[in-house]
């Protein structure tokens, strides 16, 4: 799909804008996560096994752009910590995680294949991530798509 | 989407390896560029913006990781050089990466609207990437679906 790309600033580029949000590692596997049900510090920093810094920090960064939301709780005895659940800006992000895990588990998995899989609730079928046109042609790649400057495009003088 | 997550071990999750490969946010805006045409280290250069050892590094990761293919070719008078071309492999990120796409202009975009607007080139309607199930159940959301270990799960002793 080629444009006019020198055209145009990719200041504002919306691949660009979300990287700078969840462009890291460690980001993406903790909303891996909490899409898998994780909700607590110790949750995540057993599923994730990265530094425990590192992790406060990340949570911070995703409760700072609103992908998840601090909801205070206190066990019997212990003082009030705080459990994170997905904002629906953040729940929106699912199509990009499974997109990555597809392509994992397409590419890179083991011989006896994907470690999980993702099905519709109400009827089990698998999940997949496709390209479809508003006019219902689904399953498109690559070649079937055409890039063109939108309207937010940055014109270079 | 829940699931005995604490039964099994993280290790071979294609989210983290597909990461391992791309969760970069040069390697992914490289990826961009070659979407949008580009397949000379310059053309890079001037799409990307990183600093140009920074460039070679991640142009050598997609090719080692067989994303990217070289070809060599020479313009007159000048030593043989080489383009980098999609690969299957590469070509098959595109719905990751419009997914990205597609949550940044939602969530991220100046008030203007997307830079950019991507369309299936036979009909020139927009182009979408959505959650669909085997059995056809389409547009499907965070809350349409559930997890469970697949066949390359690797069960926590």
């Amino acid at each position: 799909m080629d444009f006019q790309r020198s055209s145009f600033n990719a200041e504002n580029c919306s691949v660009k804008r979300t990287l700078d949000i969840v462009g890291e590692k460690w980001t993406l596997l903790v909303l891996r996560e909490v899409f898998y049900g994780a909700r607590r510090f110790e949750q995540f920093h057993a599923g994730v096994g990265c530094a425990r810094n590192v992790l406060t920090d990340r949570l911070t960064t995703l409760v700072d752009h609103e992908l998840l939301r601090r909801e205070p709780y206190r066990e019997p005895g212990q003082r009030q910590r705080f459990e994170y659940r997905l904002t629906e800006k953040g729940l929106d992000l699912l199509p990009a995680l499974l997109a990555l895990m597809q392509w994992g588990d397409r590419w890179e998995a083991d011989a006896a294949g994907p470690p999980v899989t993702i099905t519709h609730r109400d009827c089990g079928e698998p999940v997949e991530v496709v390209l479809r046109c508003r006019a219902g042609h689904t399953a498109l790649t690559a070649r079937d798509t055409a890039a063109a400057a939108g309207p937010g495009a940055l014109r270079v003088a």
